[in-house]
């Protein structure tokens, strides 16, 4: 008689296939053998033959066993049955070992790529410090979630498939008008590709542009995500420092030729400079001379603090040399993976086959509310509003750590944005791990920019986000990351 | 005086300064002049000095002018104003000639790259045989509006930040649980990347393992997704036949090494066929001597019209050869963009590092729902009415094929899925546009299958989606289509 295990979870037809499969794999029931009829098993089991006719058509279905009309059921003999199981995990090395790309063993080798690692954690901290874009406003989180919901209602009446991968229709014709009246930019909607969030833009210009060994030029310090995705794929890498005017444009054009040269005109991430007029020109034409792609990530040259947003550098460009970069999930909330690459003319054919090739399209849902949330007025309604609220916690940041820490910190381009970044001249970057423990006891969270460097500084340098933070949580988390500093001093013998 | 012609649309401030701007780049204003005092300007143009002190102000932040105390505005003196406007697009031929990479070169020259071509056109048509997955389930989808309407809402009140690039972790976990009761898979919830739909996760698998040159399997007809994304890589891609079981792996251990096999064992996309239990185990093994990888593209093992659902490949690997992809857009609609990457153990590092370079991760919003969506038991709800009633609508499909067009179709891969391929072996595949044409002024959407082949038939075969289609849809939809094909014939002689 057959001894079968039946699980007792699960349905019993379920159950009973599972355990005829599992004697088969193993060998338990020799190959090419006949089962007992439906109505003998179904018996010695004490289930329905219906339970048992199911396991057989399934097995049949799949192939373990073979019906043979006026005959019966028989296990099919394959002297690969039970072979498999026999070779549990064979070592890797020899003739059957895995070859990755290229890409793939630069990110098998190196553990570090990826950037992000220190910063996803996700305490619930009081004063967190956590830059993440702009903060959550109540009321844009509220008209968002209405907008959702309408959109979801009526995709369940009149559902939508897949969107051009270069965007949904709807959201190209609004942005474009959007980055025009707010950034300068001139561009057909077509010449826009609807991208999850700026890191895909990244990625995909990447791709289209640069090959292993291919020279690229990116700020020193910069957004970790282009560190990871040049790493990944195998650029040679020359990083030009910035100072309070952005990148240092000078410095550039003494570099061998670049393919591409990615940069933070209106807003230097995340050292806040503002690249002036006779630079940006300057980056255009050595551009232009060397057949270099300049990539302007705009990651949130809306928010400005000091005079009015300034015009990207797109505008100024007349040989379709730049492909400009934008992100919802900074002027929205991170969560919104939504953002847009407007690529010159002659790259958009290309671009948008990429972005087909990497994921068909972006999800239609906040396509179509960020659509919606646009040419509602919602989305420049947010901005100034939300623009004038980080003022009065930028203002309540610097005073705090203007008053608390005085000459013991030096803070860097908070002209902008919704961060800035705080160097502690006196602290070495090996005590970062020490001040952040000390930060988290007193319910301050704080971030290493450290991930923004190809050469981190040797003192701690914080990359500190205070938009989502209220005012008063503002001065008390300021007030807190100084007792916490001296609390380091006095244990280490630093000043206190 | 200053001669500026403003803007008569938008703010006046803006006008002002964009004048401005435009007369320095044009160099109607002299580089190193000085510009009028603001309240002269002011009363030169009939404005507010504050209006003017706004563009002064903007121009300085940008660069195009500076303040000197005491003295005045002065329009800054720098060679290269006026030469970028100068140099309106050059020739890209010669030093400034921008280059692409391999990849950007290939997509660039192969303008037929990019799948979905034809296929994207969007007519409202009555009996539109696109094949977009499952149809839309009026109960199914009030659910989802409504899971979307209550997770909105929540976010608004506790927002989330970004989510791990592997995926949201309540998403993995519902995730491992649904797969591992519908599709027998067995994976740790952190083995899961969420994707993009699959096409991420094929595009994802491919740069980890293949280089430009590799050798990559892939069937024969198989899904268009991969034609662009091999030839996008380089790849050397081995075509290998299916027949009524799917691959015929006999045929592909006489191959020279692969890195790569990209199957769809549960059901043949498009001609419908499952893969017995030998061909599989044969597959695993060639695999296994060979360090091929398997790429699993399980996109709709779920609705199979006889016999319970197959098993997936992955639950017979031992050796971690197989990556598994599926996907949430064939089982609920196409707009919601969710897939997932079940990656064996040694991979999941490099694959949700090479997720977070892609785009960071997937929108959180869709995930949450997702999650609710299985936990709550909806999706499996949701899957046993859904093939019931494709089920009725596939009946209707082949009953109606079979009665209008006899021998003049044959049928295939009707047994699994939401679609099938129909054959014309008497039509000419150069006739496909006039059939179209025909069939489009009976308001009747037909697809060519010709994107899933690297050697199109030579007869008209079709892809035939019909599960979005009332039953009554269908039957009227296939009369019309065999009254397309007699006008056709009519007119070129071919038998009525």
């Amino acid at each position: 008689m057959l001894q079968l295990a039946l699980d007792p979870c699960g349905p019993l037809n379920r159950s009973v296939y599972a355990a005829l499969r599992a004697a088969i794999l193993e060998r338990r029931i020799v190959p090419g053998s006949k089962l007992p009829s439906s109505r003998a098993l179904a018996a010695d089991l004490g289930v329905s033959r219906n339970t048992v006719l199911y396991a057989y058509e399934q097995l049949a279905a799949e192939g373990y066993v073979e019906t043979r009309v006026g005959s019966g059921t028989y296990v099919v003999d394959s002297p690969l049955v039970g072979s498999v199981l026999a070779q549990r995990r064979r070592s890797r090395r020899g003739e059957g070992r895995r070859r990755l790309s290229s890409l793939g063993v630069r990110l098998s080798r190196d553990r570090s790529l990826g950037h992000g690692r220190g910063n996803t954690r996700r305490e619930a901290l009081p004063h967190d410090f956590r830059f993440a874009g702009a903060g959550h406003e109540r009321e844009t989180l509220n008209v968002w979630a209405r907008l959702v919901g309408r959109r979801a209602r009526s995709l369940s009446r009149a559902p939508t498939g897949y969107q051009p991968p270069g965007g949904s229709p709807e959201l190209r014709e609004a942005l474009a008008g959007y980055l025009s009246r707010a950034r300068g930019l001139t561009c057909r909607p077509e010449q826009i590709v609807v991208t999850q969030g700026s890191q895909q833009g990244i990625d995909l210009c990447l791709r289209l542009l640069v090959e292993a060994g291919d020279r690229v030029v990116v700020e020193e310090p910069h957004y970790a995500g282009y560190g990871s995705c040049l790493h990944a794929c195998g650029a040679a890498v020359s990083y030009v420092p910035v100072d309070a005017a952005g990148m240092q444009v000078e410095l550039v054009a003494e570099l061998e030729a670049a393919k591409v040269a990615c940069v933070t005109p209106s807003h230097q991430f995340p050292t806040g400079g503002v690249m002036p007029l006779s630079r940006r020109l300057r980056l255009l034409d050595w551009a232009r001379q060397n057949g270099t792609v300049v990539l302007e990530d705009d990651y949130d040259g809306e928010f400005r603090h000091e005079g009015p947003p300034i015009e990207c550098l797109q505008s100024l460009d007349q040989n379709e040399q730049v492909i400009y970069l934008g992100t919802a999930s900074r002027m929205l909330f991170p969560a919104l993976r939504i953002g847009w690459a407007v690529a010159p003319e002659d790259l958009v054919n290309a671009f948008q086959r990429l972005k087909a090739i990497a994921d068909r399209d972006t999800s239609s849902l906040e396509q179509l509310v960020l659509a919606d949330f646009i040419s509602g007025g919602w989305l420049e309604r947010h901005v100034r509003r939300a623009r004038k609220r980080y003022a009065v916690r930028r203002t309540a940041f610097l005073e705090g750590i203007r008053s608390e820490l005085g000459t013991r910190a030096e803070l860097v381009g908070a002209s902008a944005g919704t961060h800035a970044l705080l160097r502690l001249p006196e602290l070495p970057a090996s005590r970062f791990a020490s001040l952040r423990r000390a930060c988290q006891q007193r319910g301050v969270g704080i971030y290493s920019a450290d991930e923004c460097y190809a050469q981190p500084p040797e003192c701690v340098a914080l990359l500190a986000g205070y938009a989502s933070l209220a005012e008063r949580d503002i001065v008390v988390g300021v007030r807190k990351l100084r007792e916490a500093l001296d609390s380091l001093g006095k244990s280490s013998g630093a000043p206190p």
